[in-house]
């Protein structure tokens, strides 16, 4: 049984949420179109299925079209399918699907990352915005009764206080996507004071003066923390830490990709987590399952993308 | 009931211990003596009591002695009490205490971590030798049968590859005194290959080029790996990754203070893990407990610190 942990501590929870409701609220409204790029791949078809099964989303999957109709079977033979003689030309197809709205998602299937973002960063028919890409991690906790967003553990390797700004503005959108109305923020840092000989810590004041300016917002950011100042009421007290988000933070901003990283893998391997994932900051989610996912994790992935996909 | 999760993978355990052994394996051999600096505190003194009933130390207190006299009661009225007129004063005392081999071990009372760190780093009477001071922490974490060394999480913020090599000297040290023999150390990195980008890679690759070469001995030493490719076989060898350190990693280096604090109260907080932990690098080991560490972890850190003590 999941315990309300946040209710336990301070009998106040503002986000209620496990990765199941986003398979539920991904169902809910007008049915949405996902462009998978490379789909000649069984795990990658296996997604498909599987979410073809929960009524989730339509497909249109772009690649070797024969190899493609082998492994969907005869069960799902109306399923679009578009041929694509490479996978750079099915990386372009899938986006150019995006672009022209046929298609709501972009999901990578069977081709190196690079392939897909290089399509996705074209300047001609590419899903570019004013901001930068970035990865957004919701994650459903063993004994924490809500989802905690983390960004960025795998695209932004040392992002710059600009970067981090966009990182925070595509996680906040993603976190309204999903219900949380007014997402807290905590920059996290090894400390929760600042040391001018950590970069992190200053990073984290701006950000949090920046909000309190209005230069960012739709959300409360209040940092630097630690991670336990940012997820535990009673850490946060103990070290005389005032703040609306210390205790209750929904997004964990990570200073650079290898705490992201070793933050994310230590919630998968140690702490028995689950995950989904997308790509955020362009035109349509994108949804960047790899072969060592779970199929949970996919659907979860996918779910998340279609709640924040734009009709 | 703890999963021998390594042996189910591939049948090897190098490392077969658990943090409670460490409490038995310091009773052994001569009883130690452990100097504590500015002792007048309740959350010390109940630490302090707790070893004594487990017969795991003799103690020496400095501090306000009237104060640590009332703290400590009539049962333990054969404590040696040296008295200080200052937190100060009594960091200089435990400290040339130390020093003058009265004490193998130094701990941290109730004052400033850089009170206590000034003295150790005293040229005079300080426990300086040709290492630089690290923090190195001993971590069991549920449903892992074997204890996971993470260093540096809390003393040194952006270490070069030269205080990475040192870094990796004081771990290894520990992990030898807790009975890992050949230890075996994994530089994290986000990847588990160069990106000449990413530095984290880089010095993961110097460090293990430096243990083939001899340079570094005593251990082996293999990265860069990311999280899970350390400490998961199945993640590794889906990788592609050969490797002695894969999957089986005792010691878990972390790039900078920030995926070292992060990693560290992720295994707290959302893993459950249990921890001890120590300053490395003196020439005696230092307990650095803090009012927020549970009376479980003051007790394990300072068994590691007897373990590693030298008489």
């Amino acid at each position: 049984m999941l315990l309300n942990w946040n209710a336990v501590q301070n009998g106040r929870v503002d986000n209620n949420l496990l990765l199941d409701s986003l398979i539920e609220k991904a169902t809910q409204g007008s049915t949405k179109t996902v462009a998978v790029a490379a789909a000649e791949d069984s795990e990658v078809i296996k997604a498909v299925i599987e979410a073809s099964e929960r009524n989730l989303a339509r497909f249109i999957l772009f690649g070797d079209q024969e190899k493609i109709r082998t492994l969907l079977g005869s069960k799902y033979k109306d399923v679009k399918i578009v041929h694509a003689d490479s996978t750079t030309a099915s990386a372009e197809l899938a986006v150019k699907a995006v672009f022209k709205k046929e298609a709501e998602v972009l999901m990578k299937g069977n081709l190196p990352t690079n392939i897909i973002l290089k399509a996705v960063l074209n300047k001609d028919y590419g899903l570019r915005t004013g901001n930068i890409l970035s990865h957004t991690a919701v994650f459903e906790i063993p004994d924490i009764n809500r989802l905690m967003i983390v960004t960025d553990a795998a695209m932004n390797m040392t992002p710059n206080l600009d970067q981090k700004v966009q990182i925070v503005q595509n996680a906040v959108s993603i976190a309204k996507s999903i219900g949380i109305a007014l997402p807290k923020v905590a920059p996290l840092a090894a400390v929760e004071v600042i040391n001018p000989a950590m970069e992190a810590t200053i990073d984290a004041a701006a950000l949090t003066i920046m909000n309190q300016r209005g230069q960012i917002s739709g959300c409360i950011i209040d940092g630097p923390l630690a991670l336990d100042n940012a997820v535990s009421v009673l850490a946060a007290e103990h070290k005389g830490i005032h703040s609306e988000v210390a205790g209750n933070a929904d997004i964990l901003l990570v200073p650079t990709i290898e705490a992201g990283n070793v933050l994310y893998k230590s919630l998968i391997y140690f702490a028995k987590a689950k995950v989904g994932a997308v790509i955020s900051g362009a035109k349509a989610p994108i949804v960047l399952t790899s072969r060592a996912d779970s199929s949970e994790s996919k659907l979860y992935s996918l779910s998340l993308a279609l709640c924040c996909a734009v009709d």
